[in-house]
């Protein structure tokens, strides 16, 4: 027997398997996803100009960008389609000057200047006029659609049009504000901090919880527990708190996970009319281990089947001992 | 550079490499994706009793289901959250008593009965008052989320909600049909039969194009010519062309790009209130062969990145030779 389960800020139903889950050992990678690559070239500065550098966090340009600045964004019909230049920037966070795979195994003041970097690229970006929407994320391992180079990084993108996703979280945002005049991830945070069965681990700032409609086994959330819509705005004075947990759940995934690839993305609130998200949207980093693939049912229904209920994926996770 | 480019049915972008884009050739799959597993169950009647069976293509519950009919579906509340048992069925539809992996492979005759028994099952289910939606897809091979056994199977799923991803191609169909009083469908294929560039084939009753918005290289859409919301429908007396273009396509893949995994997903109506999508809905499939992995940026912001423009795409499968 299965659950369905709905998230509630997207409505998106997630079939949670129960009965016939299987165990979290059986998610372990067999495998490490990481190998090291001969000449690195973010160890040999071969790769793109700097743009920016500080406590060894270098900001470098793609150098296959799959945005960039050559052409403005400018719609233009194909018959019943349309078409833009892809305009924005997609550059490389390079997290660290020494050859290290896992921004799990980074120095806490490397993970705080990395999160310091991200915010001061998004600054930056968000001074073009023609920006609507900054990511910073990473891929790490091949399963999360990364090189397999043995370097940690990561990635900004800056884009001239308002993600679909963002947006959907955002008018799910509003419409909860709207019947509750609360944040709903401000209820969120209440609910399962005097839940307790979906937190992985919390300190002062922010909590890290299995969400109830997972859709990938071990997925995470990382969610401040104070509201602000804005990461820029958020980490001010928090920049330690976030780095530490960071570094505690890509611990746990890499120790009880035997280093698994994993994604995470940084969902801050839209870059234009920032006062009207404030009251409802909360930023958030999804993070999530690159465990299963998605099949025919999932692209062809938008639900997804999460092989392993949040609860027994977040018990697993708090009980791995990080202190090697 | 890249260009950005919308699908006008759900208004997703998708970001297109052009300068930088892959050659097809590389995406040629480096390994055949299915091994053979030794007692089959499929071959040796060890799977689940039979439901249906007819012109050698078995019905069976799945023996792993996700959904299935032991409870109702009735939403509960637990807090802000809200769960229900995942009630439906999900069957397999083993596609022939022969041991062949992959459907391409299969005679024609075949393949319309695997068509005819999605017909059939859909129908059946139809009946029931809690069923919302019905899908019948494939996954073929690992990196399409299926089990390396060697033995043609697909599958169909009946739900209780009806799916997000349908809701927004209806939703998208309603729009432009509101606004042009003509199906988006319609138009999109004589658009590309008069365009051809983005045309793998066709014959009296299909064409299977490259979405000019395309997520995923080589992804490919069976579109009917005729004006159809609905698949039961829709293949009355088009069995025998339908499998055709479905084996020629499925074929181009195996042998254009090395026996690659894939996916296809039968998109048709929603159950109820058929008669308020026949004006704008039109059935079609998806089918996508998976060489790519899904990153974080498009798990961040819902936009895809597709390294291959589909007239790129569509020009390479056009002169596989199938006459093998």
């Amino acid at each position: 027997m299965s659950q369905l389960r709905k998230d509630p800020l997207v409505n998106r139903w997630t079939i949670i398997a129960t009965e016939r889950a299987r165990r979290p050992a059986a998610f372990v990678d067999p495998q490490s996803t990481v190998t090291n690559q001969k000449n690195c070239p973010y160890c040999q500065d071969k790769a793109s100009p700097c743009i920016d550098e500080s406590n060894g966090v270098k900001i470098i340009n793609s150098s296959s960008p799959i945005l960039d600045d050559s052409k403005p964004f400018e719609p233009h019909r194909h018959g019943l389609y349309e078409a833009a230049h892809s305009y924005g920037s997609h550059e490389i966070v390079v997290e660290s000057p020494e050859h290290i795979a896992n921004m799990a195994d980074l120095p806490l003041v490397q993970i705080k200047a990395v999160l310091q970097a991200y915010a001061l690229r998004m600054q930056t970006h968000r001074k073009n006029p023609f920006i609507e929407y900054t990511l910073a994320y990473k891929n790490y391992g091949v399963a999360a659609g990364s090189r397999n180079i043995g370097h940690a990084r990561s990635q900004i993108m800056a884009v001239s049009v308002l993600p679909m996703r963002v947006k959907d979280k955002i008018s799910g945002a509003e419409k909860y504000f709207d019947v509750h005049e609360r944040c709903l991830f401000c209820d969120m945070v209440s609910q399962e901090i005097k839940n307790k069965e979906r937190v992985i681990v919390e300190n002062e700032h922010f909590v890290v919880i299995a969400p109830f409609a997972s859709r990938f086994p071990f997925e995470s959330w990382v969610l401040p527990k104070f509201h602000q819509c804005d990461f820029v705005e958020g980490i001010k004075a928090q920049e330690d708190s976030l780095a530490s947990i960071m570094k505690d759940i890509l611990l746990r995934f890499k120790i009880g996970l035997n280093d698994p690839a994993y994604n995470y993305m940084i969902q801050t609130s839209p870059v234009k009319d920032a006062s009207s998200y404030k009251d409802y949207y909360h930023w958030h980093i999804e993070v999530m281990p690159r465990l299963t693939r998605v099949a025919g049912f999932e692209r062809g229904t938008g639900f997804y089947i999460c092989p392993i209920p949040p609860e027994m994926a977040a018990a697993f996770l708090r009980e791995v001992d990080i202190r090697a």
